[in-house]
Formats: structure tokens, C-alpha cells, sequence
């Protein structure tokens, strides 16, 4: 019999296992929390033996080993839940979520010699995939308040890594006039492990949070080293591995600088710069009758119709090389389906399936077809950031013709026009 | 006034253009085909002055410079369109695909001291984004039949290269019992174009169709170099640029091996080797029921009722992380509709949305409840493969349960036990 909290040792006819028991919700499986940090389920049925060797105490996060020192450069931070906000509660088998200041300063006490945090809001404590863009429009208005306070240098927003690429692409187009550094940081391991990246990422982000460029920027590990970070466009980023703690990558563009653990930092390409007299302003409307779509081979155009039937008013097509869907010669012929879209007043945009690159509609004559009917070839976009660039666009304009227009124009660095070699899986 | 056909030097306000021009179905643009082999609209109304040049002649493929040589290893082709088979005929502005055997020969005079090519066969001549899996069955039962003649040592199947990668996956998954190498190749730049790498591709291919590894294979350039190609899983590789020659990655693996010009081959991996005495089957089955839905913030879960609605047997959904989708704290919770859909019998399965690492659905408590509703977790599958495997096995058996076990079981090197550092953004 194994209780929650336990620390075990269960041998089966294969292993020997320990760790914390975990709760599980299904009543086959026991739940091991090993000391790699990762979780196990092991089949009651499997079991030969099981030793109990210890009970877990609650969750405690460290506390703070020292005071915040004057003089330093003011900053204030957002907590939204995520890993680098949690610990699991052994007891309780929840998660529980960082409060307290005291607690960030003690999972990177090295913040203390950087930055002083004047405040911590915690307008919501989520796991990211459980995001959408009510939660990005309460970010924007938080960290819109706290930029335009003279006390703040500039902001962290700490965040799960799931969708942290949507909330960047997002508060990149909502937060207008901006004056100072935004920061995204995340943990792709929790704090409770050796090998947590929580130390790096929040240290490298407190610099770039005092630094002169003022931008939208995502700031975490650049390689499975613990000894810098990139800071990386808010709106050419994405996850794109699933464990990796260098798991953000910037797409068709360069990191915007390269920040050393001692603060030292390395701008990699030019940047807006600070202006501390601009007043911020948020711009908190998403249509959300916005959908993306992948284009594969096979796909039912119906896709489309149902769209129409259900009142969209924006489409994004993750759509193949230059700019493709199946055509005249296909089976699933997917022109007919965009045109009553695009007739029904909605915007059919494109973006690259293929993640680099530029989608170009002049190479194939099928490209030109699109778009003479009227499809948005979004150049060299990510289908991530035109999805969000879409419901911002729509949330903010009825005018379909200005729509398409502010669609097709760089707003905030979502568009490369002078895309390096280099940036191919950089 | 310009014509079709006509080479013409074009002045506007800013720039002077010269080049082919081609048909426009726009008539307010005049299409120009510039030397560098790119298209550029100009909009007549920009137009100062024309100048014409000379006139384009019916485009001509490059005959053969030589005869086949005797005692070579033989082979053979099988076409299916793409740009690698094709000529823009300046005089009407249609594509021309590749007929003649003579022509293959003259694009790449190499393969001439490396191979003899039996037959050529050509089942249909599409643009890869117009394929479907009928297309794929046809490959799949023409590759069996060369693959079971003696005289070949191996196959080549030329290919647009848009969704050429669901195809290496289809091919991997339909021919049973592979006795000698399946190599799909392609060409990103048009072979009329002196950056083609049409000769280098067909060149390694052939060496690779002659080799001991009994796999689908795809051959293409390893890096903008001309100089090697690289072999690739056919179930493990992704187009991830729009325009680049080396477009084709693998993910989650290494190449199988690497292709020198001159024939010298390394392996990277462990392979299947030849047996000529094996007799290829096919299974020539796909369900067309089955898409590819991708989760992302806001996201309706609607669209899996419609899938329930339109009778859809499969479905695979690109997850967040470790595999997630909004759940109960979400606005949009997928778990309910995820449900439904399981309990009328369509395998719902998940992959990576991020590409690269594997999902785990025991790191937090969303991928455990998701598991336990009956969700199928894809390891480090990707999403493209991931599909067509699905359509695969529900086409081959009727028992779901055994659907679920054949969707675990690594068929085609579509999961990889031992992922490496090196194999992120290879």
C-alpha cells in the first residue's frame, strides 16, 4: 500500500524504484515522482514489493536570505502561473503558486544585486496552455499600468512555456507606444530541480529588464549551457522542443542581443530604444471569430464552409512552400471554399507551413490564382503570430480593406525584410 | 505593349527590369521572368517605357549528350510532377512536365556513369500540393512492381517538394516487406535556372538507390552548398524552409547517412539492409476520415464535434508542451468534446506541436487526465507523419484497440528511442 507524499522504493520484476508518491487518478497506476525530477506511473499490478522510506513535508518555498538593497535600478513583475511560478504540493498532490516576493528572490537571489522589485502582480495563476486572449488583454493592462510608473525600469512576466510565444506575439501588437522593456521569462524545469534554468532566465531577464531596448522580448536560455540567454522578438519566437530548456527559438530572425550571466549584453541586431517620457497605451480588443488551419494533403475543404456557417471573420492557413492549397488538379480543391469565404467578407490569410522562409504567390500560377482571390500572403510570418496579428487587426478595425492593409504591415518586427541565412534553425 | 514570350527591358519610376514575360491573368500587371529565375508583378500603370528584346522560343528540354553504358547497376524512376519534372513553355505559360527518359539524363549527364535506368514510369504529373492518398497508393503499387523486378537495384521517384515529406511518410507505411532502397528526391530551383539543384540531388539519389540501406529515403541537398546530400527517414523529415535547397531537415533523428558527389557514402545510423530476395507487398488502404486539427490559445473545441458530426474515424491534434489542450481552467476546455469524440469511437491521438522532443503526458496532472480519457500520446512523432500513419492503420484494421497498439508501435522509424542533442534544429 502506498500513501501520497510517501517516498518509496517499489521493485517490480523488471526495476527498483524511488520516489514521492503522487496522487493518481487512476486507481491502477501508482504515481512516482522520481529524483530526475520526472514522474512515472507503475502498474499496481506490477509490483512485488513496496518499502516506505520517508514522508514529504508541504510545499515550502524557500525564503528570501537577504533584504532588497537601495539604490538599485526599480522593476516590477507579473506572475501568470506556469512552472517557474509552481511547486507541487506533496501533501495535497495540487500545485501550488508563488506569492510571496520573498520567494522569487530566493529562486534567483542573484536579482538582488541587479534590480529592486518594487511590486508583483498575480492577475491570474494559469498553466499556459489554459490561456486565450481574454488572459493576454488583463497582461497588457497590467504591465501598460506598471510601465507607465516612473519607479519601474521595465517589466518581467513570468509564464508557462506553452503558448509564451502567443502571449509575446500578442502583447507585441497590444501594447502601443511602448517606452520600456517587456520581459517574457519562463522555467522549463521547476525549481525544485538541480537542473532548473529559473536562476538564468530570471537574472538575464532582469537586466534586459533595465536595458535600453524597448521592446516586446522573450527572454530565455540560448543552449543547454547555463551561461547566457537570447532576448528574442516577441513576435519571431517559438517553442520549438518540447523539454529543452534553449527550447525558444527565434524564426527567420536573429535573437535582438545575447545576455551574459554577469550582465554583459551583446545587441545582435538594431532595436527601439528606450524613451521613459512615452505613455503607454493598450489596445484591448481580440475578435475571437479567428481560426487557424493547416493545409495537408487530403484535407476537406468543408473545413472552410464551416467557418462561414459559424460567422468567422478571419482564417489563417498554415499553407505548403511559396503559398499553396489544393487546386484545379486536385481532389480537394480548396479555391472554391476561400473564395466564399473571402465573399462572405472574411480575411483569408496565408502563412508558411514550413516555419523559414517567405511564402512568395508570383512562383506557381496556382499562387497567383490565391491571391487574385483575394488571399493575404503574409510573407515570411509565423502561423502563430499571424493567428494572434489577425484577432488584434479585427479586434481594433471594421474597415475589411484596412484590415488587409495593416495585415500586410510590419507593426512590431513580424515581418523580416532582411532575413540573414543565419536565422535557418538558429 | 508587351507579349507573352517576348524578353523585354521595362522602365519605371525607380527601377529598370529586364526579362521574360510571362502570361498574367491580372491584366493591370505585366509578369516578368528575371534572369535570376525569380517573378516580379510590375502594375502596368508604373510602366514608362518598354523595350523588347528578343522573343522566347517553345520551351526545349536538353536532349541526351550520351548513350547509356552497359554493365551498370540498373534502376528505375518513377515521375509524378513537381519542379523537378517540369519547363515553363515561355510561348503558351504552361508547365511542360518531363517525358522522355533522354531528358532525365540531360538534366543530370552524371547519372549516366553510375546507373542505367530500365524504365521511367510517370502515373500521373501533378504539383506535390495537389497530392492526396490516391496519389500515394498509386506510388506505393508502381514502387512495389519496379522494386520486384530483378533488374532493378533500386528506385528514384522524383516529386514536387511541398508535401514530398507526407508522401516519404506514406510510402514508408504502405510498402511492407522493403527488400532494396525507395528514394524520393526533388528540385527546389527550376532546372532552366543555374542554381538548380537538380543535378546534385539525381546524382546522390542514384547513389542512394544503389546502396544497401532497404529504406524510404529522402535525398536532397545537406546544406546551401553544392557539394553532398544527406538521407533522411522518410517518416523523420519535415520541409522547413520555403525556398532554401537544404529545405529538407530531419527532426527528432539524423540523416541515415551522408551522399557525397562523387558516390563516397557515410552512414550516420543504423539501417535495414538489402535482401533482393524479399518480395515488396503493398497496402494499398488509407482512411480519408481522418484530420489534423492544431490546438492554440482560444481555440474552439467546436471544431472536434464537427469532426464527430461529419462521421471522421481519426483525428490527430497538434498539442501544446508535453501534450496539452485548454482544459477545465481554460475558457475553451477540449476535454469534454475530446471525450465525446473517444466515446464514439474515433482515436484521438497527439503529437508535438513543437516538432522537436518528445510529449510526456505524466509531467503535470492536464496530460495524465488526457491520458486516462483515452488520448493516444505520439512520443516525438511528427504531426505530418503522425497523420498519415493514422489514415494508414484505420485503413488497414477494423479493431480500434488494435489501431491504438499499431499507433505505438514504431513501424517505420516514426519514433526515435534514442534522440540525440545533435538531432534539435539539425
Amino acid at each position: 500500500m502506498t500513501k501520497e507524499a510517501d517516498v518509496v522504493r517499489i521493485t517490480t520484476d523488471k526495476d527498483e524504484l524511488t520516489g514521492t508518491v503522487l496522487p493518481s487518478s487512476d486507481e491502477k497506476i501508482v504515481m512516482l515522482k522520481l529524483s530526475s525530477g520526472y514522474n512515472i506511473g507503475v502498474p499496481k499490478d506490477k509490483i512485488k514489493k513496496t518499502v516506505k522510506l520517508e514522508q514529504k513535508k508541504e510545499a515550502k518555498f524557500p525564503e528570501a536570505q537577504g533584504k532588497q538593497k537601495k539604490g538599485l535600478p526599480g522593476i516590477s513583475l507579473i506572475a501568470t502561473g506556469g512552472t517557474i511560478s509552481s511547486r507541487l504540493d506533496y501533501e495535497t498532490g495540487a500545485v501550488k503558486w508563488l506569492m510571496k516576493p520573498e520567494n522569487i528572490f530566493a529562486l534567483s537571489p542573484k536579482l538582488f544585486d541587479v534590480v529592486k522589485i518594487n511590486t508583483i502582480e498575480k492577475p491570474f495563476m494559469i498553466a499556459s496552455e489554459n490561456m486565450s486572449s481574454e488572459h493576454w488583454i488583463k497582461i497588457a493592462k497590467e504591465a501598460a499600468k506598471l510601465l507607465n510608473k516612473k519607479e519601474n525600469k521595465g517589466i518581467i512576466i513570468t509564464h508557462g512555456t506553452d503558448t509564451l510565444h502567443y502571449t509575446a506575439a500578442a502583447l507585441s501588437f497590444m501594447l502601443q507606444n511602448l517606452n520600456k522593456p517587456v520581459i517574457l521569462t519562463y522555467s522549463q524545469r521547476s525549481t525544485d530541480r538541480g537542473s532548473t534554468d529559473t536562476v538564468l532566465n530570471l537574472t538575464c531577464s532582469a537586466y534586459a529588464a533595465i536595458s535600453d531596448i524597448a521592446q516586446v522580448m522573450l527572454v530565455g536560455h540560448a543552449s543547454i549551457n547555463d551561461n547566457f540567454c537570447y532576448a528574442l522578438n516577441g513576435t519571431k519566437v517559438r517553442k520549438m522542443h518540447t523539454s529543452r530548456r534553449d527550447t525558444f527559438r527565434p524564426i527567420n530572425d536573429l535573437p535582438i542581443a545575447k545576455i551574459h550571466e554577469d550582465g554583459r549584453m551583446e545587441t545582435m541586431q538594431s532595436f527601439n530604444r528606450r524613451d521613459d517620457k512615452k505613455k503607454v497605451e493598450v489596445i484591448d480588443k481580440f475578435e475571437e471569430k479567428v481560426a487557424l488551419i493547416k493545409y495537408y494533403p487530403g484535407a476537406n475543404p468543408n473545413i472552410i464552409d464551416y467557418y462561414i456557417a459559424n460567422e468567422y471573420k478571419g482564417l489563417v492557413i498554415e499553407a505548403t512552400g511559396f503559398g499553396h492549397v489544393g487546386t484545379d488538379e486536385a481532389k480537394n480543391n480548396w479555391l472554391p471554399s476561400i473564395k466564399k469565404a473571402i465573399d462572405h467578407g472574411i480575411i483569408v490569410c496565408f502563412a508558411p507551413q514550413a516555419l523559414y522562409g517567405r511564402l512568395d504567390p508570383y512562383v506557381y500560377s496556382p499562387g497567383r490564382k490565391l491571391m487574385e482571390a483575394g488571399v493575404v500572403f503574409l510573407n515570411d510570418i509565423l502561423p502563430e503570430t499571424a493567428y494572434v496579428k489577425l484577432g488584434c487587426m479585427l479586434g481594433r478595425e471594421k474597415d475589411k480593406e484596412k484590415v488587409k492593409k495593416l495585415m500586410l504591415q510590419n507593426i512590431a518586427n513580424e515581418f523580416n525584410p532582411k532575413l540573414s541565412e543565419k536565422a535557418f534553425l538558429f
